[in-house]
């Protein structure tokens, strides 16, 4: 038999949760049965990734190892022993007792160890090297004599290692399993590796990755297989679960094209990204609703939809808490809102609060405005107590960089659904979510993990999600007459590109003046990014989808930092 | 000439700092001059140490590289070029562009390129592997015909690599830098390790070390020099700068023996740490005064004790916040430990503000006791805007294993000093520094950097510093009648024995149960410490002074993690 049918499996996994995994496997197996011969999952597909710290406890190893045994047995007694099921796993390299990241086969009712990584990347977000010991040797399976070579995830971004040495094994098929995190433009890059990888090792490439939200990472999924000549012969869509099949037929010098999913819009997957972040992150911890602040500013606003696209609009309690500085305007478009997305809405004016400390502590100046943000933070906890709902930051990543916003106030939360978008693209999302909802997606009609019917969503009344004066106006946090954001802040069209300059490319104050931008706004933007550390690590995890997050994959010095 | 002269220069550096840094190994090595030919300075003098991702920036290593020129051509300006003085910088590995871990010999007016770092820590605390790249090559320095073997740190640490290649070299002695963190205990690590490599080389090791709090990390210096045969010919104190000399004599067989430090007491050790880590973070951070709390409990005593001895009780705000359950004995207790150490004393009764916010929001239960616990966090933080001084929060390592603690309440802070001692300690803390007390220590007499007086400090009224009452009164949150900690929590004494096996020394269920623990005691200790990771990631920087601190140098995933 020449040919060879692959289903591929993108499935969202949950970090340490080994028997809901695993029922996952056994499941998507069942319904693959008839139509592969291979089933391929991803990365550490047992374990769920990133596992982190977890793997050096040798119980969670045992547990895993336990699990594996147990889920190819059980596969066996099913009648499903003659699949070969890839799973990654953790393994133990018995040479120092140490982790290692494990391709395993299910065969027969066997675990047979298959392939170890061996490149552990250990920058951005990536701890893989302090964890794991290295896999030293490359590895071809044969099945029915067609020769699979493997690869997990770093394993074909660096060069040389196990794929330049399969280049010489005449294998039939590269196959790769990934927890490849999403970040933007990332699709088109994945794309042109595998390409690259699959010309130098003279075979078809598959790539599965992982779906889903993992506490600070957003998996797109995004599955594909690319020929040796690098025709895109299959893609499963972004941002949810999918089973897709690819058959090898190895008498052919060009594989059949299956089927593609076509490209999502920039924005709608950036949109999506935070949307799956959340409603996982909610899932995995056992939320099923959330509050937030509801200021009638735009911040607040994408979050409520995010958050009604996410779980619902009945599962979202918006509080609307005005004080003495904030305008009608803001109070009315914070209602429209909550009407549009249907969500619990409560209006709680701060004032009483506010007099009660001010009794005691006649604070002034910022330390008056803070107390306003804290009282509020006090509010929305209450509310995420009594009701056992997730509490949501709603801080975008320019404020965030640059420490505008007061600690134990609007930054309280367990989950901050676009710490890691800037302010000027925070706009923009709200306008392709107005635009998708007067096309006509309503509440909930995104396609997500846990949303695969994908249906149109709630209706919405108007057509309009987000109240357009929410994103027209100038920003302001209200905490004093007239204050505006630009008061403190360089103008968000100027700042986020001093920001992107200054920190995700790591250009000092020479090459940003070089960069043409002047002087007093490369001072000020430095100075306020520079002090703004220690606030950061202190803000709640949100999701990924920028090539450099603010959080774990950005680690300085508290104190003391080097000033440009 | 068969004698070399060695100055050890145990000094507290900054990160980042590189101006401050330099000042300081000029002013050192200006003091050493007459007495040595060798000065030597600890792993990463000049960038301070642990610098992380701030290695990654360019333009900082382009920096710190004009910086060692700069000071080279100082020294040679004041004619002390004819002095070697080694210091630690951070380098580029030109093959790759990455970072190196440096130790370069100024000397002549120029910087001579010594060795570069070959084991990278990558565990715990350590995230060098992350950043820099490795030395391959093993040095010996000639200084007028001495052969000076050459390592830094972690190179000790581990068989094989430099040292064991130095062991062939027929070196006259083996000088390393280092940036070693305190933990209990590690001062005898140090020395039995110090004692292998020296025998391992036929020569003398001599041992430099950092000292002060640098985030969440405190260097204890405790510089030394061992003999070729293990005997201890040199130490210095810990906590403290230190400039000592040894003079290696090649035509001896021994050493000579030169002024060695006593061991502190264990609980005066841990103590010193706490405050030293406390004193640094607010010198490099620019705070000169602290605010928290003051319940009348032990915890807040302790850490306002340790604030006194760090700052001086007159830049300490010792706020006593009482609601409806709290006790007359807390309140005076409170209040004796301000009047005690001397700290400003104010109180705040949150009636007001709970009543406010009740009147609105009705909350009952826990919601209730999370309100008050909340309320003092804003008032806190109030204090902390309005005066300019640094909150500190006060839980202790058992309840924030925990996770018996309210987020954005009695967690707020800047930084928290004893988050890293188990609350058994705690009390054998608070014994401790009574006992000094009752002996003539009084505030400030603690021997660490910046008190290098070393006088008795500021004298106490009655000779005891934290009330006999918070020592021994049940513990209790006083957030609801009658409740105490015991209400949720196993007894400390047994509920620390459990977490220190669980989290240190990573003992499954199985495990623990095989220690002889009770099934309920281990299922109840699991639940909460394996629920509270997210709880920790918000907690502020705190001293590491155990082998396994939460934070930094534990990295476990927020969802789904693990049940045992």
């Amino acid at each position: 038999m020449s040919t060879t049918r692959f289903a591929l499996a993108q499935i969202d996994t949950c970090v340490g949760d080994l028997d809901g995994n695993a029922a996952k496997v056994i499941a998507t197996t069942r319904m693959a049965r008839e139509r592969a011969d291979v089933v391929v999952f991803p990365e550490m597909t047992l374990t769920g990734y990133p596992i982190e710290d977890l793997a050096l406890r040798a119980t969670f190893r045992e547990a895993a190892w336990n699990k594996a045994n147990e889920l190819a047995a059980q596969l066996e007694s099913e009648g499903m022993g003659g699949l070969y099921v890839v799973v990654g796993t953790v393994g133990t390299d018995h040479a120092n007792g140490k982790p290692r990241n494990r391709l395993v086969v299910l065969h027969g009712g066997l675990v047979w160890a298959g392939y170890d990584k061996h490149f552990l990347p250990n920058y951005g977000v990536f701890d893989e090297f302090r964890i794991f010991s290295a896999g030293e040797r490359h590895v071809v399976l044969s099945i029915d004599g067609v020769r699979v070579g493997l690869a997990i995830c770093e394993d074909i971004w660096q060069d040389g290692g196990p794929v330049a040495e399969l280049a010489a094994e005449h294998i039939d098929v590269l196959l790769t399993i990934n927890g490849s995190p999403y970040e933007e433009g990332k699709t088109q890059i994945r794309l042109d590796l595998a390409r690259r990888r699959a010309a130098e090792v003279h075979a078809p490439m598959i790539y599965v990755n992982q779906v889903g939200g993992q506490d600070d990472l957003v998996f797109d999924g995004g599955t594909f297989v690319v020929d040796t000549d690098g025709t895109l012969l299959q893609r499963s869509p972004m941002f949810m679960e999918d089973l897709a099949y690819f058959t090898l037929d190895t008498d052919r010098e060009h594989q059949e094209v299956c089927e593609v999913a076509p490209r999502m819009d920039p924005d709608e997957e950036v949109y999506t990204a935070c949307v799956l972040g959340l409603k996982d992150y909610m899932a995995k911890n056992g939320f099923t609703g959330v509050c937030l602040g509801l200021s009638g500013g735009i911040d607040s606003a994408l979050v409520a939809a995010m958050a009604a696209d996410a779980v619902g609009g009945g599962n979202v309690y918006g509080i609307s808490m005005p004080s003495m500085y904030s305008s009608q305007g803001s109070k009315d478009d914070a209602a429209d809102l909550a009407a549009n997305i249907g969500t619990h809405y409560d209006v709680q004016p701060i004032k009483p609060m506010y007099d009660a400390f001010q009794q005691q502590l006649a604070l002034d100046g910022v330390s008056a405005e803070n107390l306003q943000a804290r009282i509020r933070g006090v509010i929305v906890m209450a509310y995420s107590n009594s009701k056992g709902v997730l509490a949501l930051a709603t801080g975008n990543k320019s404020e965030l960089a640059c420490g505008y916003s007061t600690i134990y106030g609007d930054a309280v939360g367990g989950y901050a659904p676009i710490k890691d978008v800037f302010k000027t693209k925070v706009w923009q999302l709200a306008r392709w979510r107005n635009s998708a909802a007067a096309a006509g997606m309503g509440v909930g009609g995104l396609h997500i993990v846990g949303n695969e019917a994908g249906d149109a969503g709630v209706q919405l009344p108007g057509g309009v999600m987000i109240p357009v004066n929410s994103i027209t106006k100038a920003p302001s946090a209200e905490l004093r007459p007239g204050q505006k954001d630009s008061d403190s802040l360089p103008q968000y069209e100027l700042l986020d590109r001093v920001l992107e300059a200054y920190i995700e490319h790591a250009h000092g104050r020479a090459d940003l003046l070089a960069d043409g931008f002047d002087d007093e706004t490369v001072s000020t933007v430095i100075r306020l990014v520079d002090r703004a550390e220690w606030k950061r690590r202190q803000y709640p995890l949100g999701p990924k989808v920028s090539a450099l997050a603010f959080g774990r994959d950005r680690r300085l010095p508290v104190t003391g930092a080097f000033r440009e």
